[in-house]
């Protein structure tokens, strides 16, 4: 079967200065190389008239599929739709549905339509428009000579709304595609050397049609494995039986599949326990309030956090005793276990997280340095379990990874994993 | 005075796929811009001799220094180095430093040298090596027919080091650059065609040499002046007078520059007046106190916060009267004001912020549809400012984009234009 080829092509002067990091193509990368198409080049080019031509043609000599993104905007700066009905010498026409979503979203947010605005419905007559259901900018399907372009705007929620909703199907129906199978495999909690330790000889069996790729972030790696074959039910079938493999070397690890989270398994075992949550943060400052409430339905077991930045608001909102701070110090064993309690107390919940760290650059000593940090989580037994952490010098990532860790303690905890 | 453009291209099936994020060229543009080169394309190519032979034919046909990462370890899959000896038909020949600083890194590490290690050392024989302090494939340095090729290692750590040390000194002497001069501006709280609306005029007056970018994020638009002459002083001048002029035209919207944030921006000024703030979240679930402590030094202003997401939390934690609740519902200005107010008093603080609103997907009625929004701020003087939003139909982006908007009012609010 032959192999299908496609382009990016991102417009825009931001990417190529460096102002913005390009993670429109890598995102559409991933998705096209899900779809078993392979990508052949990304191009990042700046937002003139010639260059994008010039473009345009390089990548239809090259692949079938070229994906456009940016350069769709009411300001004058972005003229991808002008160039795009140059290159297929073609007129601009109204798309009426587009005129009314456009018309519709400014009187929802009580807003004025301007003449600017009306223009984001006009497009190549030639283009199937693709509904933009979060913004203005319409996506557009455009075919000529057997090659297809893909229009879309630049901002990323919508550009992934547009590609996930409207362009999917349409590349599914327009080309034939050989068997690729994806398994993505959700770990948290072990580096990635150390998970490469522990399945060693089961990598080192892949067949030479089966790879593996190890996707690092931050507290989790990802595993996925990627199989290619012209019988999709027996890859399928043997894909599995290394996927079984791969998890029984290590089983506490692996939480779940493809685009589950942390936070969207905790939520679904809550769910189903019709259990309680609440949280006490002290350095973590919200954010794994944050993971949890991003979760549609968090509102049926997430009852609310208390972000104690302050000792103040320790001893006042989760009843932490004064002295207790002022023997052992906020980041303490002692702090973070009354923090966890009164908090799952105050609120009424059956579990509760706390946090209490150093996230930094400054306020570290030489026995708490920057990184240290103490998690608990207080349990319907009536039982704490607290942990310590050392989580780096960095804050945003001691931040972002103290989150994951709490959030895949408490996993652990009411898998009856600890 | 001529401009200089360049390419830069990397190699490798990892970006491709997106695996990982092209940050080498996000760098590298920064810093080419900085020196008043214009980055013109970014390629990214695969691990294949034919593609990179045309990558860098289209490369050379429009710009003058190509800068190329990636390709350069000792495994069977990096062809860089032949390929550019294909390229310039010329021969590979030992570089003797390099095999000695090859050699003097694996005695070091107390490994044994192989011969892919030592193959390292060979490059095209037109190039000027330029040395890899923390590695062991060298940059390298081309010149043909007026343009300049440059091939780095693709690790960061290592691409950055050459093209600091080797590399640029080089480019200076070899080019002549004018002076380019970027100015960002930051907005909150006005759409992108509201601000272009406003400043059209301005903008219309630009001279061909100074051009402006609108970059539009969640809620926040930044605009970028970029001017390009050989009078620095004078550009810089003329720059500055069109900010004043842009600035003037709708000045409650601006409120920084360059890489500065709302969440930073309130973090001084907090700081200077030697003010504290308090949070109490609904639907935003720890994100607007996630924002303000992502900031270093945020424990000296900000107490902490309460997510009540459930309505017992905000009766319990910010002394919410059940009775508002009952009467007027959760989302409500009755209720955000007692939310504010609550907060301000129970945590002590001179400014509390204030959110409820209805994230979705589900709980919306007709009366409050999906992304209706209040929030408020309690103030020192013991007044409250209360505030409605539609903030449209997705989850993500409606807490997103509340939370900057609150900060937006809260930044209006202590700088007196509220």
């Amino acid at each position: 079967m032959q192999e299908i080829l496609s382009e990016i092509i991102t417009i825009g002067d931001e990417i190529l200065i460096g102002q913005i990091l390009d993670t429109n193509s890598a995102w559409l990368g991933q998705q096209l190389s899900y779809l078993g198409i392979r990508v052949k080049q990304i191009s990042s080019v700046s937002d003139n008239k010639e260059h994008i031509l010039s473009a345009l043609k390089e990548a239809s000599s090259r692949t079938d599929l070229i994906i456009i993104t940016g350069g769709l905007g009411p300001t004058k700066d972005d003229i991808t739709k002008n160039t795009l009905a140059a290159y297929f010498n073609c007129e601009m026409v109204l798309h009426e549905p587009t005129l009314q979503r456009v018309e519709e979203i400014f009187s929802t947010r009580n807003l004025p339509l301007l003449e600017v605005n009306r223009l984001q419905a006009l497009v190549p007559k030639n283009c199937t428009v693709i509904e933009n259901t979060l913004g203005t900018a319409p996506g557009m399907w455009f075919e000529e000579e057997g090659k297809v372009y893909v229009s879309m705007p630049g901002v990323p929620s919508e550009m992934k709304a547009i590609f996930s909703e409207g362009v999917v199907a349409r590349i599914k129906q327009q080309f034939t595609m050989p068997s690729i199978i994806h398994r993505t495999l959700l770990t948290a909690g072990i580096g990635e050397s150390f998970l490469a330790e522990k399945i060693k000889d089961i990598e080192a069996r892949l067949p030479h049609y089966i790879k593996l790729a190890y996707l690092p972030g931050l507290g989790q790696v990802r595993l996925r494995l990627t199989g290619y074959a012209d019988d999709a039910t027996k890859l399928d079938i043997e894909i599995d039986t290394f996927v079984q493999q791969i998890k029984s070397k290590a089983p506490s690890y692996f939480f779940g599949e493809g685009d589950d989270t942390l936070e969207k398994y905790i939520g679904r075992v809550f769910t189903d326990n019709q259990w309680t949550l609440s949280i006490a943060e002290s350095f973590t400052g919200g954010y794994i309030s944050h993971l949890i409430t991003e979760v549609s339905g968090s509102s049926a077991y997430f009852m609310g956090a208390v972000v104690a930045y302050d000792n103040e608001v320790k001893i006042n909102k989760l009843g932490v005793q004064r002295q207790t701070i002022i023997s052992h110090g906020s980041v303490s064993e002692q702090t973070i276990i009354e923090m966890a309690e009164g908090c799952r107390k105050s609120m009424n919940t059956d579990y509760a997280i706390a946090t209490s760290g150093v996230a930094g650059p400054s306020g570290g000593t030489a026995s708490k340095p920057v990184g240290t940090c103490w998690i608990a989580i207080a349990c319907p037994n009536g039982k704490t379990i607290a942990k310590h952490y050392h989580m780096g010098n960095d804050r945003h990532n001691t931040i972002h990874r103290s989150g994951i860790v709490a959030l895949d303690l408490l996993r652990k905890i009411v898998d009856g994993l600890v």
